[in-house]
């Protein structure tokens, strides 16, 4: 378990980050969603983890509703898994852009047409691509009522 | 610094891990990225991290050009750094689904028109947001380059 780390911030970032912020986690969910790894020593041979590493945070992924674990010990990402992909993918373009000097390792491409994919901003209001400063970012009513919660536990 | 951890893995996100894969990494990129934070003690005081890791990761950013130090002791992040915006935007987006019981404690709306922003894949060819079942995915002649470097060192 990872404990909670980050436990003063009322930020979904953070929140995420409990989940899959400790080494190796983001690298289990890519064997799990990218390569179909369902069998822990698919994983492990792959990944060349220590198995007690690979045991916890397997179990600490179950325990979360990251994975489901069949009765013949293999393990399925579920739907809250998947919904790391677009985490896993901003990494890949960093990797790609800035530590992958001889080019991007793998190329990622849309089946239809060939092209290059990639991930952008997109607004579900206008279906314009917005950029960062044209974002704005203000508190909701939960945020008050996380607030209250924690001074409720200090 | 954070030594070669995946250093097995051909792979970008292994790559970027390497960089924001320890814990507090990626929240103190977000403090300095949407909070605006480019003192220590600003970013020490409203992450409540130790000061002792927060120098280290500090360091660790500026070796690797996610920051720049000026000569008053400011942090400024780098291209190289705001690339990882999109990696913290999915993280906030795994967060508001799935770990915000009350709701996203934070509201991203585009600012010309209030619509709620989100990431997601465009392909530059067709301009059409394909799902993640319809990516190809295959090694470049840059994998076979790092193969061989590996393989060189091995």
């Amino acid at each position: 378990m990872l404990g909670r780390m980050y436990d003063e911030q009322i930020c979904s970032i953070a929140r995420a980050l409990e989940i899959v912020g400790e080494r190796w986690s983001l690298l289990i969910l890519r064997e799990a969603i990218f390569a179909g790894a369902t069998r822990f020593s698919d994983i492990q041979r792959s990944l060349k983890i220590a198995p007690n590493i690979l045991a916890s945070r397997l179990e600490n992924f179950v325990t979360e509703g990251l994975f489901t674990k069949s009765e013949a010990d293999e393990y399925h990402v579920t739907r809250k898994g998947l919904d790391f992909i677009p985490t896993l993918l901003a990494l890949r373009e960093w990797g790609d852009r800035w530590a992958s000097p001889e080019g991007p390792p793998l190329a990622m491409t849309h089946a239809d047409c060939g092209g290059k994919v990639e991930l952008q901003l997109h607004c579900k209001g206008c279906a314009e691509t917005p950029r960062l400063k044209d974002l704005n970012a203000r508190p909701t009513k939960a945020m008050h009522i996380y607030q209250q919660k924690k001074s409720g536990r200090a």
